[in-house]
């Protein structure tokens, strides 16, 4: 079985979207990672902190639902990474109301021995530094995939530039690939942020769907529209996880096979927004994901003479 | 040959986007609809209304292009219909700069004779009362399909959900689609909107591509994602025109020949924001049409085993 490696965040959330709010419940990129990608026939790792508030029966539902947390350390004195945020309307934009950074501070990431030969790597949103020493502990990954945000870029850019370097995939939100590159056009974008190490660039552009990029070629996926967006919170963790789950299972990193884990991300990743934070990801079965499946196809594909 | 009828306006648009700026140039949803729709073999007519300002070249030129202007009426003592508007930075909004109605504003459309057994109508943008006027000389089409936009929301809404009642398929962008039926979710405001009367809604997203409803089902296409986006104008009346002019051409309105529709309309479209006012869409060939509807195809179709 292919081994993946999920570097991120396991939080503390607390969100407020126009349908409600929620007091601390369980968040965190690695989390929705996690659950997404071990929908895949993957043996999966964590590797991530929390502090010594973080409940067990967190970590055991993690374990029920495939991941390894050898690499999870726990630091019994320390507070678990917390995150506050509020949805506009549109849900397309959101205001963080708080960021307690706690045992992220000083975090010292650990591959675990048995994952260092993981085929796959994915270098969840976190400081550019915590993801190179991630990449440092690993024995030759066949694909590396960072997810990054515009804090890094603002507060850290070259240490970020070094990281990027260093991966095969780079996804990013629209705003943000606009950020790095200093172009506005995607195209022109992508081909910008591919200059700086990256093979495929995959830009996600929330409820407009994703666009991955590789050399001259582009695929899209939409998002399914949806008739209510509950919560977005993970949504492009979820979608990173599936991705990089599908692509560790199959071991084909070609461009045609990232077509479909593409569509196997954006599949996973609307289930997530249909509840708060990881509810959905958490209570899914896979006939729910097959039938979505088949509604992803419809939706996009069409027969077509070309001349 | 199958038929179909244009209306909509003729007009000397004024344009300015971050590229440039023009002087009154060639403009108007019927030219570009027309231009669209004559790439495809059908019998087209353009029911409209210009000056005695109007060059007779331009109406040379529609006529050359394929289009029958027996139903383009001219008031040689009056003044073509003029728009002038400036474009933000990210292409997606516009300010109106100038409305000079001139002889829209006692237009009454009147059809040829000849096309009053056309298969298809093509309902440009206009008072919905024009538009009205049109349907009521058609003599049983197989497909009526409307254009509108949020003004006539605004100043006519009544006239407008009569006319909505009458068609077949309504094209709307997704701003409208939201006002016209106080839905937020596209899922849910084309519900709505398929209750005042269309069996079909497509709501057009502008560079995040356009969406398909029909009963339960759904149909999404992408906009081709481009380097550089010249001038959005006409890209919406491009998109029309080519899927009028796909329908009518081959006369199957089944929403799996809708889906095809759409692609046609897109890559149309795509072509029309290459260069300023309808240039690129006079000077466009069947092979370059043939090409890009191969990246269409590359861009979303993918191989897929659904179990």
């Amino acid at each position: 079985m292919s081994k993946l490696v999920i570097v991120g965040t396991v939080a503390f959330d607390a969100i407020e979207t126009p349908f409600g709010k929620t007091d601390k419940i369980l968040g965190g990129a690695a989390t929705y990672i996690g659950l997404s990608a071990s929908r895949f026939d993957v043996d999966s790792a964590i590797v991530s902190v929390v502090g010594g508030d973080f409940p067990s029966t967190y970590i055991e539902m993690l374990k029920e639902k495939g991941m390894d947390v050898k690499g999870l350390e726990i630091v019994p004195d320390g507070k678990t990474f917390f995150w506050s945020g509020k949805y506009h309307n549109d849900m397309n934009s959101r205001d963080t109301l708080a960021t307690e950074l706690n045992v992220l501070e000083t975090f010292n990431p650990v591959v675990p021995e048995s994952y260092k030969d993981s085929e796959v790597v994915m270098l969840g949103n976190l400081h550019p530094m915590v993801q190179m020493g991630v990449i440092n502990q690993m024995n030759d990954p066949k694909l590396v995939v960072l997810d990054t945000m515009n804090f890094w870029m603002d507060i850290a850019l070259e240490d970020l530039k070094k990281v990027i370097a260093k991966v095969d995939v780079i996804t990013i939100n629209d705003e943000e690939a606009r950020q790095l590159s200093g172009a506005y056009s995607l195209v022109n974008a992508s081909k910008k942020i591919m200059e700086m190490g990256p093979k495929y660039v995959v830009i996600k552009k929330g409820e407009h769907g994703a666009l991955l990029f590789h050399k001259e070629e582009m695929f899209f996926a939409p998002a399914l529209p949806l008739a209510d967006v509950f919560d977005p919170t993970g949504a492009g963790d979820s979608f990173a996880g599936g991705f990089t789950g599908f692509l560790a299972k199959t071991g084909d990193y070609s461009f045609e096979n990232m077509k479909r884990a593409i569509i196997h991300g954006s599949c996973l990743a609307s289930f997530c927004v249909e509840k708060f934070g990881t509810e959905r990801m958490q209570n899914l079965s896979d006939t729910e994901i097959a039938n979505r499946l088949r509604q992803f196809k419809s939706l996009t594909q069409y027969e077509m003479e070309l001349t």
